[in-house]
């Protein structure tokens, strides 16, 4: 059999920022695999995504529950790995679609990750919100010999340890513990380095290059924060 | 004047693997400019995006020559942004290719650091060589809350500290301090952690997961290497 295992990334909304490959594979796919635990994302991936689909491709939920106890997430995740088996075992063609890139915190991989070798798998990269981020404001993640670090924001992520260690550090689910980031980057003295974006290339896109007057609760949860040490002052010139 | 200036990055190879918005930038430029200071980027660059282009679409070849004073490649820059300005003043539209992505490492900035605000600039990103690492061989560049970090390879990186400071590491440029970079994946314990990839995508691809029998001199121009803390091992099964 010559079916395929894909996985999709589709960028962070705007239809046409998908690649060529991406667009020809989901053509293919007879089943969509979307995941439920995440409801907004995954029925954002699949506005994108739907348009270059077969029209009657099969849509199959399956949930990724937030489970306290690792091991009850490794049973769901296997649970879900058997139901791709099964479809692929039919001969058909399965796709999981990601909103940015598939192998940037994709729940894609948990998939993988219990999938048999037997099968065949093909991954096709997409635009992650960082990188969208960059060319959508017109500035550089990093030029020269610059570093860059991509952090997940948590109530444990030890912030100005973070925005000591690179040249440009991406802060993506800021949300979660945005009071934080924000006294770190007054006391660093970075609040003219940054720029944040929430619902990137949605229609309720927010920019601010200002932060200090935001509270935890007016940030959205698709917000990423992105800091860079050399400013960002240069970089607005081109920003309509 | 509705011209604009545009950045486009086309990914590193894979022809399909460029977004739709870049083909449609691509269809519409008069002009396009080719850096020659990186002959081989640039003309990789223009073989990918020349099937894209229209068929009379005017080369430009702009040098950026790897002067010592900062002073005189900042000249240089300036008398490059200088010919865009020329082209933007008759009206037409003019476009910068990147390989990968046009915010990661590009001289496209430099340029765009230079030019008057006046002009309308749309920069379209692309798939970097890590991000396409990721997907071409399988395995997550990130999960769960780990951390990601970019850096470009030199004589001064400070390899093991850089080692200790992220979940996954990304070394660009590898052939600038290979020998180096061997012996703190060593000394670190991570030589099971590691994929490396030469020339990705390209005929000449070259894909090890173990470097301790190599040398400084084997390793090609284009080598990115990317050291996984939570291992390698797991994610070699869907790799053919």
């Amino acid at each position: 059999m010559n079916n395929k295992f894909y996985g999709i990334g589709v960028g962070v909304g705007d239809p046409e920022e998908i690649t060529m490959k991406a667009v020809n594979v989901l053509k293919k796919l007879d089943v969509v695999i979307l995941p439920e635990a995440k409801k907004d994302e995954g029925s954002v991936a699949y506005e994108i995504a739907k348009q270059y689909m077969k029209k009657d491709v099969e849509k199959v939920f399956v949930e990724f529950p937030m489970l306290k106890s690792l091991e009850d997430r490794i049973n769901a995740r296997k649970a879900n790995a058997k139901i791709v088996e099964e479809y692929l075992e039919k001969g058909l063609n399965v796709g999981f679609l990601t909103i940015g890139d598939s192998m940037t915190y994709s729940t894609y991989v948990y998939l993988l990750e219990h999938l048999p070798e037997k099968y065949l798998v093909e991954t096709v990269p997409g635009i992650s919100s960082f990188v969208d981020m960059a060319s959508r404001f017109n500035f550089p993640l990093m030029i020269g010999e610059e570093s860059l670090k991509v952090v997940s924001l948590n109530s444990h992520t030890e912030i100005e340890k973070e925005i000591a260690s690179s040249d440009n550090i991406v802060f993506m689910k800021v949300s979660r513990s945005f009071e934080r980031l924000k006294q770190a980057i007054i006391a660093t003295g970075n609040q003219e380095n940054i720029i944040m974006v929430s619902n990137c290339g949605k229609e309720n896109q927010v920019v601010t290059y200002d932060i200090e007057e935001l509270e935890e609760e007016d940030i959205p949860y698709f917000t990423t924060l992105i800091l860079k040490k050399g400013g960002m002052k240069a970089w607005k010139k081109f920003i309509s």
